[in-house]
């Protein structure tokens, strides 16, 4: 049985919590945060606690928490003996400062508290700074998720550079396209069978063999026509650096 | 019966053909290409013609051609009694130059030929100069889709431009993310996971809600680490106008 006591209270930690409550193996502990509140959707059968009382004693401390949050809450943790690792794709193993064991486990997917999610299909990217906690982590890992990588600082940092594009950036020109057409007083429905079927070719195909557009195919008219009706600059700006950045990649 | 002649070799012209073959109340008359291998995959029961050649006679010419050959191709139906329409989301009906009835019929959709699309889902955009003739387009698409809306250059310029964003920049900033990822020597399955739950959040919330991310949580450390993990300049700073962008929208 690994035990394990959960830091955090936002949505990486409950959607972890969630599921470190079912996993074979696993003792989830102590779930903790620094308001008592955040947990109050949490698992009922986990005993909970506010950042700074006494912790259980576990076999590894989960810091689900902000990256800035990383070293002030490792901090509290320096008379432990257990493994501590904190989740954040672009943080390295030296924001845990002072600890003697020490390793990450990021979680690559979007999480919002709202969505039920299947942690079971989530890659989960390990490291730990000791070859020996390695095993560790791993069978932590493996009791939750069928995709389990050992991946050190540098790469970790590209993959997490990578999923921004692919979430954050792709989400966000979703949300321009949608606000313009409700401020332009267009039902935004109209959209609608357009997303849906730009998600269907992105389930079965390489993004790079499902473009089309007038970025695509060198439509400058269009290009020119599009820019006109931007009224924001910075918008303006985004709509040419990607048509042009679409340009590079199919020239 | 609505006689239509399609001109055109395109993926729009494929789906259009496909369903105007299929739909109540219609008869396809002729398909019409500059080159003939161009529909060499169309249904087999329709009359094929190369562009030049003498057209059947129909109620309403469809031309879905490339914005810029609108205009040429208009130029050889001067003589045609028909209505003629074309599928531009960008283009005005000037673009028909000399012709007595025009009209716009514009599919807002993303067409790639392998895919299999149904027609019926997509909402069609249509416009005619002459009121007289907007019932005779209407019921063209009214055979074909559930959704038409009557909409004016303006109107569907606008709405051209926030399916760009939809489709076209969306679809490019998974296959930079994808790129990143294999570029780095990486899994591009590690991503597939997070693609899948970023296309099921925009299913059933506003993408607005859906934001997640160092941007959207105002990260300057986690932005500026992957700011210097970039080595293109352009993508470099697409990264930095996105993000500003993500921010100005949460501000």
């Amino acid at each position: 049985m690994i035990r394990v006591v959960l830091i955090g209270g936002g949505n990486v930690a409950f959607h972890l919590q969630k599921a470190l409550h079912r996993a074979p193996g696993i003792s989830l502990r102590q779930v903790v945060s620094r308001r008592l509140e955040s947990l109050s959707d949490f698992e009922s059968g986990v005993p909970r606690a506010i950042l700074g009382a006494p912790l259980e004693r576990a076999d590894i401390y989960l810091l689900a928490v902000a990256d800035q949050a990383i070293a002030p809450v490792s901090a509290l943790l320096r008379d432990k003996d257990g493994l501590v690792v904190h989740t954040s794709g672009a943080t390295g193993l030296e924001a845990l400062e002072g600890l003697r064991r020490r390793g990450v486990f990021y979680p690559l997917q979007t999480f919002s508290r709202k969505r039920a999610l299947d942690m079971a299909a989530i890659p989960l990217c390990i490291e730990t700074e000791h070859p020996k906690d390695l095993s560790l982590l791993r069978s932590l890992a493996a009791a939750l998720s069928r995709t389990v990588v050992e991946l050190p600082l540098d790469k970790r940092r590209h993959l997490h550079l990578a999923a921004v594009f692919v979430n954050n950036f792709s989400n966000h020109m979703v949300h321009l396209g949608q606000a313009h057409c409700r401020q332009q007083g267009l039902e935004e429905s109209l959209l609608r069978p357009l997303l849906e079927e730009t998600c269907d070719k992105l389930g079965c195909m390489p993004a790079y063999d499902a473009q089309t557009g007038p970025a695509r195919r060198n439509d400058r008219a269009t290009e020119e026509a599009h820019r006109k009706l931007i009224e924001n600059p910075l918008l303006r700006e985004l709509y040419e650096r990607i048509s042009e950045s679409i340009q590079e990649t199919y020239d």
